[in-house]
């Protein structure tokens, strides 16, 4: 536990950290209340999508990004919301964002038109997706099922993760992490970075990275002990995707794991658990992989709750 | 010379190269030909805006970014089409777009909301900033004036900055390149980058990273050498800004170079040249710095064009 303790020390202080801890306990607080409602409890799980970034400079100019456009995450927010759970999506600035899928680039400036009267109007082709986007998107956030918390560094993205896991706590095993943001194995720790912009006029860069500790032990022994908890692997060699998902299944005592290839990840993905390895494909080339993914997981946390 | 053939030689082919040079060539000739009009000769600026990235493997997961919002580039772009300009925008996908500054980060799902009957509003309070986004883009790229290029790594910057540079020759000294883009210093070499993600397992992670070739003296001699060229430079420590600004001027022969540091970009810039250093400040805090900066850029232009 010592380079966690010393990650953490060292790192840069969360800005708005209260602000995030009172979103986060009203968020729980009225999902829990329902826990005894005639409905049945209401599971909650925190969907982290998008890639963490590390920081070179202390101020910073240049930085090291892991690759993510969000999709897998903003994909499987909108299964998990429509299979009934409530949404902690805790997700890269200006990644990918729930009902947002079909919609391109730049919605505003591509979407949109000034008629004659210069009123604004929706392009006829853009109509439904920005129309679907709008509703589904403010149905979720003012129903209170939808908490979106936006993160952009390494430190920023595990600091705010414990946060989550500290206020989840309380719903035992309704709480989930699905743990689909792409975080960097590398990072430069805070006091031994350089203050300033690293100056090019001396030759090549020579640059030594520390290992990010792997939180997702901690996540599961001390965050999150009674949570179901889902972590995903990505690689883009396969020969080396389902040895790795197994190790990472086991050393951190995952409850599934979701192994994904980079080049098919939208087509396929493989379920990882202690019993099985199950490959999940779309239906067709207009659905999506999260949705059989989302009902087995929903599946295999119904079970899970059943026997806890 | 030779850096610079490796660098290019070792680079990944530009996608959409010839869909590029065709949109170049038409927004050229379209902007050429009014050359002769009565209005005078129209002048053409190339704006490069936001950072590149660096990737660390082939199959790209993990990359070296350059922080740059694409504010300074967005709102410079703005300035020269007020001064009739027309403007090329090189611009990192998903940075600042012309127009849009006043908007919230994620317009489509922070500006509109459903009428009871399920029709589409802008919220009063961003009414006007979203008319103005779409009315000023939509006139600009529409009337000829404004062409959008996005890029993402330091090699499609390159590669289309050249492409640029080539189309833009027949434009003689009414060309002009402005080069707000954060250009990454160092980069891996594709051929010597490692073709899988990273593994993790083996401690920790030493790299060694090539400087990039100073494509400021390339541009300058070989690709644009009749054009008015002004570059950036960014420090975060501003007692060596004033001296790096003066060695890339006498260095790249720019014709100006507008140095600014990190904490106070957005209120002062200082406009170095063979002759002066002038500090450019905003007129207050609602104004824009790049209001007097293009202004005294447009006058150095003309000087330029007079005496060529």
């Amino acid at each position: 536990m010592d380079e966690t303790t010393s990650f953490f020390e060292s790192a840069p202080l969360l800005k708005d950290a209260d602000n995030i801890t009172s979103k986060l306990t009203q968020f729980i607080d009225q999902n829990s209340s329902s826990l005894s409602g005639s409905s049945g409890p209401r599971r909650v799980v925190c969907v982290t999508s998008g890639g963490t970034t590390v920081p070179l400079e202390q101020r910073c100019v240049r930085y090291i990004d892991n690759f993510s456009s969000g999709h897998r995450g903003a994909t499987s927010t909108e299964y998990f919301l429509k299979s009934g759970y409530s949404v902690i999506f805790l997700n890269r600035r200006g990644t990918c964002q729930p009902y947002c899928r079909s919609l391109p680039d730049d919605p505003l400036l591509e979407c949109f038109e000034l008629t004659n009267d210069s009123c604004i109007q929706v392009q006829e082709s853009h109509s439904e997706a920005v129309k679907t986007a709008i509703r589904e998107h403010h149905a979720a956030v003012s129903g209170g099922l939808l908490l979106k918390l936006p993160f952009t560094t390494i430190f920023e993205y595990l600091q705010i993760l414990r946060l989550i896991a500290t206020s989840m706590k309380i719903l035992g095993a309704n709480g989930m992490f699905y743990l689909a943001a792409a975080v960097s194995d590398f990072y430069v720790p805070w006091d031994s970075m350089a203050v300033h912009k690293i100056q090019s006029a001396s030759g090549p860069l020579d640059m030594r990275l520390a290992q990010v500790p792997k939180m997702l032990s901690v996540l599961r022994k001390e965050w999150a002990p009674t949570a179901f908890c889902v972590s995903f692997k990505l690689e883009t060699d396969k020969e080396i995707l389902l040895e790795k998902a197994d190790k990472a299944l086991k050393r951190y005592k995952m409850h599934a794991v979701v192994a994904n290839e980079l080049s098919t990840r939208k087509e396929l993905v493989i379920l990882v658990t202690d019993t099985a390895k199950v490959s999940v494909y779309r239906e067709n080339h207009n659905s999506d992989v999260e949705s059989p993914l989302i009902k087995l997981l929903v599946d295999k946390h119904s079970t899970f709750i059943k026997n806890t």
